[in-house]
């Protein structure tokens, strides 16, 4: 038996809350008119889901479709699910969504489900269960990574959350102390949040612009531990705050978001890094990884906690052990400043620089169209099953951006960007 | 601003409550190793979704996904969508379902949302907005009302409906009240449910058999303001209790059911009836009904309140004002007893013997394959875009089957069978 009445839930501020709504609509989705929505949140997340659907229609939404999870049906899968069942997936609902985004609804996940819910169940059930649900996702994904409509991610201080981020504390305060946290990352606790993410973006398009101009050969990171060169793809694109979707709605994908990012090429990074922040991978804490490179790929990797964690990882494919992503991010940022650790990639990226193991992002290469993806690998991008971001960027690393003769631009010092 | 800290949520039996989600998966749907479920559901329901979810995944369900409604949610589309978005419906979802069911997942429906949620919104946005939705969830409609996979509606004893039916009962009395009403109407406050419900279906198969072989010509209720004939379909078939679906899976469609029923001719009912029950359609109160039929049809209308509203419906298309449905209740059905007005179809409908306006069910007729809709409307069957029922039974109601010369066989004395 497990029905028993609910604690009182927490209440976040609610004129917070409301400007988290406003923003996500406003300048997350750029919602349009006759636009129809579908959001995707955990059962937690209804008064912020109740806040954006208010928002939706006042900006003009036809109609606002939430799907809720929830973690204790989840739980209930793994927990009392026939051995047979773990590789069926809701094809007829993931194709459903996939039309909807294909007819031009707008989506907005809302992330904060406990990070750990199933550390516990049968891993071979839930790794089957995981490659099901990503196999009849994949063509929903397709139509969002193509930015084939408006799409945002944001979150909501679930009390499972806010007891990993701060173990220490009873479940009320933890939750006040995360959500002080989201409204800070997400630039909310101010007057007029609209125009602060305007100003937001408006630095990070010129940071990305003054990057694009400077075309790079490479990067090279260095500091206690780390001398990492980092070569550009061919034709590499930076990209950073909001992106402009295929019929020209400009959305912003993450709230918070503080990086600018491009495609490294995958068989030209050479040198040694040591993270500068723990990795949570799937439940598991992988801590102070230290790897080496040559000629693009990883063939010396340790961590101080979980290392054989990210030997599995390294060894998922070929591309798992080169890199997909470098993306830039000032210590001075917002998130960086809360000294937090999310265990949350939405939050936790945007903390740092950082390197990403696995597949590139298309959509940071310039001149793309008709090339396929043999044609994209032999320009620089990886290709690989995993997308695994970790954290290399602190107050004690140094960045330059490298032309081809070697001659170094410096970009950041003790973690700061050298041109505001 | 609508953000504020819920009231504690008043909890149900969890016994009863787990037994409900027991009889709901083993005798509702009876539901299949391999099988997927769709649920959906209000918000408030999750406790009984949580018990339905393991009861399922405990059967091999293979997959449950519950699409969860928030009245809230639809609140705000009346009270803030702009003019020309109320046509608008969520085909993609209503499309994946139909999909589901057509590859043979199950369907719980959990009802209980506040029956009034509209009344004050503008009626013509509330009507466009359910024309558009029927007509998306058509082809799901299709798959279940033929019973091409398992399905069943159980009920939750929402806050909203709770006061609905005890207007004048605090919050948590009235949700207890309506919750043991609910639990004794759905025959789970026994020691054995399962086994209670293989009995009383049981005594509702020997019910219809015996009307089906008797194959009287019409029927004759008689009582203060009401003698009525009601002639019966060429064929007509009687229904009652659990179903077998075209794929051999016995369901119980409803939860609870107390009614044997069949499908009237629709040219053939004559004399007077008065109603023993209001009836709430969309929010609105019509009682005390008295209407005249000659050869099938309405001829005269009326109603000590809400006759408008009445007469509205009888103008929707020439099938509103003839018969689809009538169906037999003893007056000493559990559900009577309570003496309750539940002003939800589930509930009162099996409270009374009753007549339907509207629309006829293909399946309660005998030898329909390879028949169109005007071959089955030749045998009597109607044809309406509506079906409502409304209540003309009572303690002081008798009836007979009549044969094709008139002779007379008593069924019911004073609202309780003569055979038992």
């Amino acid at each position: 038996m497990s029905v028993q009445a609910s604690p009182r839930p927490f209440a976040p501020d609610p004129t917070l809350l409301d400007k988290l709504g406003d923003v996500a609509v406003r300048i997350g989705l750029n919602i349009q008119k006759g636009q129809q929505l579908v959001i995707t949140a955990p059962l937690d997340a209804v008064p912020l889901v109740r806040r954006i659907t208010e928002h939706a229609y006042r900006q003009g939404a036809s109609l606002v479709t939430t799907l809720y999870a929830d973690d204790a049906a989840t739980l209930a899968r793994f927990q009392h699910g026939a051995e047979e069942t773990f590789d069926t997936a809701s094809a007829w609902l993931a194709n459903g969504m996939a039309d909807a985004f294909r007819q031009g609804a707008a989506r907005m996940a809302i992330t904060g489900s406990d990070p750990t819910l199933l550390s516990a169940q049968n891993p071979a059930h839930v790794s089957r269960a995981n490659r099901a649900a990503s196999a009849v996702n994949r063509p929903a994904m397709e139509v969002i990574t193509s930015f084939a409509t408006n799409w945002n991610i944001i979150a909501y201080a679930t009390p499972a959350w806010a007891q990993q981020v701060f173990p220490d504390m009873a479940e009320d305060q933890a939750q006040a102390a995360l959500w002080n946290a989201i409204f800070k990352a997400s630039r909310v606790d101010v007057p007029d949040p609209v125009k602060v993410w305007r100003a937001h973006n408006a630095l990070l398009h010129a940071k990305a612009r003054y990057l694009n101009e400077a075309r790079f050969d490479s990067l090279r990171f260095t500091g206690p531990g780390t001398d990492l060169k980092v070569g550009l793809a061919e034709g590499h694109a930076w990209a950073g705050g909001s992106e402009n979707t295929t019929t020209g709605i400009e959305c912003n994908p993450n709230i918070p978001t503080e990086e600018v990012f491009t495609t490294p090429h995958c068989r030209r990074v050479e040198g040694h890094v040591r993270s500068t922040k723990p990795l949570f991978h799937q439940g598991t804490l992988i801590d102070d990884i230290q790897v080496r490179f040559a000629e693009g790929r990883i063939i010396e990797a340790h961590a101080s906690r979980g290392e054989n964690v990210l030997q599995r990882i390294l060894e998922t494919d070929d591309g798992a052990a080169r890199l997909g992503e470098v993306a830039l991010v000032p210590h001075s940022s917002p998130i960086s400043q809360t000294g937090i650790l999310f265990r949350n990639t939405l939050f936790d990226e945007n903390a740092a620089s950082h390197i990403a193991l696995g597949q590139a992002y298309t959509k940071c290469l310039f001149d793309t169209e008709g090339q396929d993806a043999a044609a994209l690998n032999a320009r620089g991008a990886n290709e690989s099953l995993i997308h695994i971001d970790w954290m290399i960027g602190s107050d004690q690393i140094n960045l330059d951006g490298l032309d081809a003769n070697g001659h170094a631009t410096p970009l950041m010092r003790a973690g700061e960007w050298v041109q505001s």
